[in-house]
Formats: structure tokens, sequence, C-alpha cells
């Protein structure tokens, strides 16, 4: 089972990362205390088959790391993953 | 009868799943008590006919399992069944 | 007396349904217990000469039944009769 | 003196109904008590010169009786009558 | 000292009108008691060089009497005098 | 160091005016007392290179006084003097 | 590990500048005390490949100091390092 974003749209799954979850003093921050830190920056794994202006190379393929607006794009979850669909208008640089 | 959308738009209907609809401890969950777990998932079941740009393959066929963004749409009630009206532009994603 | 819509714009008039408008009890529902069921549907009376984008078939014509957007259109009494004039751009699908 | 609408604007004013204005008991109704009845239906009397796209006719004339929304319009007066400037696109329907 | 109004602006200035500025009873009403009586006629002063699209004659002159919507324009101040420049598509009639 | 405006956009800056700032009484008046009094005139010190469209001749030169609508700008500080960043747009009319 | 933004978009980052971090009186000024001092001018970074119209020299290079709405962009850390991405709209002007 696979998601295929249509026209514009990118689909990005956030990236595990090992970060250290307990506060020096070792205790566990709740989600509250961490409710700001939304990350910006996602991999790519679908891409629509417009996301880039007719006649041009798109910017932005599978695999890619991008940055987006925090504010933009729609969560959806599949097979237990959550995965975020964003417009092409949203996607704001790529990390090389 | 039946529903005919015009221009760009489909029309959707819930599929129902096989959902546990009672806690582990057999407590039945009151509606209220769901009501942030709307679904985003329905399938196509009538499109409209301009769903494409003239002259390109629509991406949204009748049967298809669509992701839409969970404002989007208007509600309407048919012969006791519930659908949802989308403009295409609201459709994101096709499940495959 | 007759109204006579302009541009794209359509006239829609609600069909009286027979209803139970009384409770089991026998209890007659005030308007405010009502008030949400506002209905979708009605039939369109009559319908502006720009309702089709030029040398395209109307999708819409006197007699249909239409789904509208509950909140789209403006209300207008002629004679006594309660009638809606919207856009044909509210109008979502037509019931056949 | 008399007013000229510029562009796609349209001048109508409210025609006099006779009204019962006293309640079957005599009471004279102040304006608070009939402040949402504000009519809908005005006769033209003055059409600029661009109120139909070029090499159409235009759909209205002086003398017609037209549907507005209600909110639309900008209330002015001239020689201590009331007259409502109106851009065609406001003006909804004619009544024939 | 003069003011030049930019593309498709007109500058206007109220008309001194000889009204009544005292009540029946000898009261001088204070402003706030009249502050909904903006007036919505004013006279052109200037005129920019863009009022009419191009090839066509404009609508407006300066010495008009023209009708704009109250919250439209820009007050200034020149010379002590007061002047509202508005845009042409604030402008909605002239009184002839 | 100079600032060079993009585009459509210029850059004015207050002209200093010798007002009176003590009251009548002697009193200096305190800015919250002012703070209404936010002058919509300035010299123009800087213009892009698209400030009029093209093959026109711009309506506004450096030197120019000009009258803008006062929520408009964007205010900027450089080597201690305060300019105000302009779009073409919100460039009301030239004093002349 | 560096950023590239996407098409009309640019990404700057704030020089670092000698400030007298304490007042007068040697008091250290907390950041709740200086919040409204948000830089305006900042250094570009990176560019995208369309910050100018097709066959017209960009008006911004890498290097440039540049001054921009304060609220426009969006933040972004990278390597610890703070970066703003702006669209090429939101830059008003280059210091030179």
């Amino acid at each position: 089972m696979s998601i295929k974003p249509l026209k514009d749209r990118v689909v990005v799954k956030y990236v595990e990362e090992e970060k250290e979850e307990t506060t020096k003093g070792g205790i566990v921050l709740p989600d509250t205390a961490k409710k700001d830190e939304k990350p910006q920056q996602a991999e790519v794994v679908a891409v629509g088959n417009k996301i880039a202006p007719e006649g041009e190379e798109a910017e932005v393929a599978v695999g890619d790391t991008v940055v987006f607006d925090k504010y933009a794009g729609t969560k959806v979850e599949l097979d237990s993953e959550e995965y975020i669909i964003l417009s092409m208008e949203d996607v704001l640089a790529v990390i090389e």
C-alpha cells in the first residue's frame, strides 16, 4: 500500500533522529514542554507528476531532505506511519 | 437515485472499517470522545466531467481510495447514506 | 410575475416533502429544534443565460433537483413563495 | 439634478408599497421591530455605460425591478430621496 | 502648492454647504452628535493621468461633483485644507 | 552607505519641519499626546528600477514630496536615520 | 551540509554586530527588554534559480546585505545556525 500525491504535491516523512529525550538531570520531557519544536525538515517519499512547470526539471526528488513552512501541509496516517502531504509551493528549500 | 457531481467535483463515501468500538475495559466510547478522528480517506463513487484539464488523463477514478483535506467538501445525505462532495483541488492523493 | 436570474445564476425552490412534523409521542417540534436540518436540495425553477461556458452544454436545467452549499445563495420572497438565487459555482451536483 | 452611475453600476430606488403599517390591534410598529425586513427589490432609475460586456446586450434597463444582495451597494441621498448604487455583479435577478 | 494624484486617482474636496449648525432650540450640536453624517459627495479638484482605460474618455473631470463610498480614500491636509484622495474604482457616480 | 530599493519600491524620508514643540503654556507635549499626527508626506530619496510600467515615464523622482497611505510601507533605520520603503502603489500623489 | 532555496527564494543570515549588550549602568538587558528590536537586515547566503524574471539580471546576490519585511520569511535552524528563507517579494532593498 502506497500513497501517490496528485499534481504539484509531494509526500514527506519525518526522519527518526537520535535525540536525547531526557534532560541533563535525567527528567523525561513531556510532550507539552516541547511543542514548539515541530520539525520543519523531512524526507520526500513520493512526488506528484506536476511538481515542475512543463518543460522544466523538478527541483525536488524522492530521497531529498526538504525544509517546509511549519503550518503548511496535511498530515495523513497510513499503515501506522505519519506522512505530510505538501504542495510544492510550501517546500522552501532542499538540504544538500 | 444517484448523484452526479458538476465540473471538477467528485463524490466520495467513507468505507465501513471494522473497528473496535469499545475500549479494552469494554467501555463503549461516546462520539464526543472520538471527534478528532474524522477520517480523511474515502472511496470515490462519482466524478464530474471536468476533473482533469482538457486533453489530460484524470488522476482519479470511481473506486479509488483518496486522501483529502479534512475541512474540505460538503456533506450531503441521500437515501440515508452520507456522501462528501469535494472539488478535485481538495483531493490530495490516491492510496494504491 | 416571474423571476429571471442574471448571468450564471439559477433560481431554486424547496420541494414540499411529506415529513412527519410531530415526534412519535405526538409532540410538535418547534422550529428551534430543527434548525440544523436546513435542506441542501431544491428544484431549479429558472436559469440565467450564462450558466455554461460558451459553446458548452449546461449541466443543469429547469426541473432538475440540485445539491448546493448550504451557506450559499440569496433568499428572496416573491408572491409569498421563497426562492434561493444561486451562482452556478455553488451548485455542487444534480440528483438523478 | 440627477445621478449618473459610472461603469458597471446601476442606481436603484425602493418603490413605495402600500403596506399596513399598524398591527391588527392598531399599534404602530416602531422601526426597530421591522429592521430585518430590509427590502431586496427596487426599481432601476439609472445605468452606467458598461453594465454589459462589450458587444452584448444589457440584461437590465431603467424601469426594471431588480433583486439584489441585501448587503450590497452604497446608499446615497439626493434631493431628500434615498438611492442605492449597486455594481451589476450584485444584481441577482429581474422580476418580470 | 498643489496636489497631483498618481495613476487612476482623483483628489476631491468637500464643498462648504450652508447648513443650520444649531438645532431649532438654538443648541449647537457637538461633533459627536453628528458623526454618522459623513458626506459622500465632494468636488473633484485634480485627476491622475490614468483615470480612464486607454483610448476611452474619462467619466469624471475637475469640477464634477462625485459620490463615493464613505469608507474609501485617504484624507490628506495641505495648506490647512482637507482633501480626499480616491481611486477611480471608489467613485460611484457623478451628480449632474 | 546607501539604500537601493528593489523593483517598484521607493525610499522616502520625513523632512524636518519647524514645529512648535511646546504648547502655548510652555508645556512640552509627550509623544503619546501626538500619536495620531503621523505625517503622510515625505521626500523621495531613492527609487527602484521598475517604478513605472515599461515604456512609460515615472511619475515620481528623487527629491519629490509624496503623499502616501499612513499604514503603508516598512520603516527601516540606517545610520541613525529613519526611512520608509514604499511600494509605488502606496504612493498616492505628488505635492508640487 | 548546505541549504538550497527553491524558485524565487533567498536564504539570509543575521550578521553578528558588536553591540553594547549592557546599559550605561552596567545592567545586562534581558531578551524580553529588547524584543522589538528584531533586525530587518541580513546577509544573503544562498539564492534560488528564479530570483529574477526570465531574461533579467537579478537585483540581489550572495553576499549582499538586504532589508526585508520583519514579519516575512520562515526561520530554519541548520547545524546550530539560524537562517531565514525569504521570497524575493519580501526583500525590499539592498544596502550598498
